[in-house]
């Protein structure tokens, strides 16, 4: 008999009990465990109701999960850093074996929580960290072993991809969509952590860390959300042939990483821009392989469980094998991380300007002198305000320039308002 | 030391060789494995060429491989039955594990394979026979094994989706485009093996079974080609919001299997649509999970090679660890599987009719004798010729039924020539 041990009983916490539960028969039929859950911690203790929850099984103190003998597994589902982190570590300290959901953990203490680890033989489970449902960990670290990871285009956020998917398919506003997602339950009440790019650069920190041996720092990452998103560039993208959508992206070249979470163009024959409403997928693209895609549910209690149990069983499995190192390398490389300053990509930008002969000049003017050429223009009729927005593709151009280019051409008497620079992922078809 | 033996140094056998040597160091810093290719066997001496091979590591005796003392894992690359079967018993008699790209033996003999493998402890990797470079094996068996599987819907043949994909977005008729396959090598001189959908049902058969742990065989799927699929089909299926793409499908429903590859309509905005030219996907409905979709590169010697090693690599580490329990459950339990006949779905249904009146009312009569309900018709203008094509989808029918109207609408002297049905594939959204 595997004992598990799971701390937090919330959504993901009540999702891996149910499977467990309900699928123990399936899963001792595929792998001969009997697997069980002997000890489950929440402070809430209303939270069990609604299961059945044998007597004794339920405390709201985490320290007796993690120091029950018959506890093999311990899973850390509360989320955080404090107290999740003290209560991993001094699970690891115990021998125990560590399944976690817990992407920000794990962003922000990679390395102690593997040293530690190691030192104790002890294996950390993540699959639920990323992409909830989608086997995509076991997919990088095991099924693409044998590849150099180029890319990593990740859609990781289903929240701000529930907004951006309104926004595009019923013309609806950022505030509109972001109001809508929290009546379905979609978006927090405070909805920070996901429409501004952190819970993606999370899950981004462990992809990159994952695929390039890197130990890169959440800082590292350059990172914007998607409230500044309007409804007019939504329509421009469409004009072009792209979708906005909150973009994770990695690459290496040249050991050199960049690693960027921002709302950016993807054309709309890629087939990530097909991943809409709640859905998360992650592209990579293997030197070997290819390009490959992961689809599917990334959040909920059922698909996350889903995950923390695929690393239970997984665990399990080699437990009884006696097997004692764990398969994942610490040994990180320390690599270069490119600043967003000197990245190079198309971009989309939008000037609203005076409706009058000799603008166009002016803008493409400036932007030659920064070396920006121009490689598609719309130009709308007249507006009663006298202003019409000129919007315009760029050939790929060093971010810096963009940016320079772009403050120089909004000092022109001709502008008026914000400009808007969005980036162009190609997305390395 | 893991040493490797490759039989067949054909397409795959080449790219496994390839990155295994390319990626040594790769591969050691992420595993701590140290894996060499001790011996490779191919009964074409020249295959060697253009490969930096040492000196007496080729063979043209494959038994050179089996018995080769420095081989732990024998991976078979020749395909076909025999003598792949007769090298692979061999080799697990001699305790060597085995990975195999081989779908056909895989498909045929699957029970006797597992049976022996499992009284000699011996492991049988197969990530590369189904959807090359797509990590698909390990995502159903490992990803999900907390879900009951519920629905595989797949695209697993890229010859086929490749011509499919032509007829469709450029209007070719199935010759030109089959030739144009040839031409590019992504066809073989004779094509039977894909475009009648032999290889998908193998690779189905592979999928099925481990899916619903059910022994199922080649000849319980229902298969059908696509040479019969017209682009006047084609057209009509965009009208309608569908694309034609040979999907293997496999579903359970009160402990029956359903299992089919065959030409059928998919919803233009079903995840799957998207899936063209010689790319593989697979769609899986896990009952915990949802959806998930696994997209790539089905064929090539590098995206194959690469599911080669990841197999290798998952049982190198488990040798290390002296590991002994082969993974997969080979106890499969008995299902019924239901015939074509009983199968319930939507049609879509073609007839060559006269331009007359009263002629429409004629053939839905017969349609709701047989209990065949309409929900959408088109009937296209006058032809010189005096016939046109009416095109209907049906709601869900069954099979048997649909048949059977159909003969009977055939004999109607308003009636020229064939007429067509296609299953439509909702998906499982």
């Amino acid at each position: 008999m595997i004992g598990i041990g799971i701390i937090g009983l919330g959504t993901v916490g009540t999702g891996t009990y149910k499977i467990l539960k309900e699928h123990f028969a399936l899963i001792k039929h595929r792998t001969g465990l009997h697997i069980e859950v002997v000890k489950i911690a929440d402070i809430d203790l209303k939270r069990r109701k609604g299961l059945t929850i044998e007597k004794g099984i339920f405390t709201s103190n985490a320290l007796d999960v993690i120091n029950d003998r018959k506890v093999h597994i311990v899973v850390e589902l509360i989320g955080g850093i404090n107290p999740a982190y003290d209560y991993i570590l001094s699970a690891i300290k115990q021998g125990k074996w560590i399944v976690t959901a817990n992407k920000a953990l794990l962003a922000e203490k990679w390395d102690k929580l593997f040293n530690v680890a190691a030192r104790h033989n002890c294996e950390i489970g993540f699959e639920a960290s990323v992409c909830g449902g989608i086997p995509v960990i076991r997919a990088i670290r095991e099924g693409l072993v044998g590849n150099r990871i180029l890319y990593i285009l990740g859609i990781l956020n289903g929240t701000s991809n529930y907004i951006l998917s309104r926004m595009t398919d019923e013309g609806m506003s950022f505030n509109d969509a972001l109001q809508e997602a929290q009546r379905l339950g979609i978006a927090e009440q405070d909805p920070t952590l996901d429409i501004e790019g952190i819970d993606a650069v999370h899950k981004l920190c462990i992809l990159t860390r994952l695929a390039f041996h890197s130990p890169i720092k959440v800082n590292d990452i350059i990172r914007d959300g998607i409230s500044r998103i309007e409804p007019i560039d939504i329509g421009f993208a469409k004009e072009f042939g792209y979708k906005i959508k909150l973009l994770a992206v990695a690459k290496e070249r040249n050991d050199t990483i960049e690693a960027r979470v921002e709302p950016a163009m993807l054309p709309v024959d890629h087939p990530m821009s097909n991943v809409n409403g709640v859905y998360n997928a992650t592209y990579v693209v293997g030197d070997m392989t290819g390009p490959n895609l992961y689809y599917g549910k990334g959040a909920g209690a059922e698909p996350t469980g889903s995950a923390v149990v695929s690393d239970i069983v997984d665990m399990a499995l080699r437990m009884r094998e006696g097997r004692k190192t764990p398969i994942i390398s610490v040994s990180m490389v320390e690599k270069k991380i490119r600043s967003g300053e000197e990245s190079r990509v198309p971009y989309y930008i939008r000037f609203n300007a005076q409706d009058r002969p000799g603008v166009l000049s002016k803008i493409s003017g400036i932007l030659a002198k920064y070396n920006i050429s121009i490689s598609a223009v719309i130009q709308k009729g007249r507006k009663e305000s006298g202003h019409v927005p000129i919007v315009m593709l760029t050939h790929e151009a060093i971010e810096k320039n963009l940016k320079q280019a772009k403050r120089e051409i909004n000092k022109l008497p001709v502008i008026k308002g914000e400009s808007v620079h969005i980036r162009i992922e190609e997305g390395m078809l």
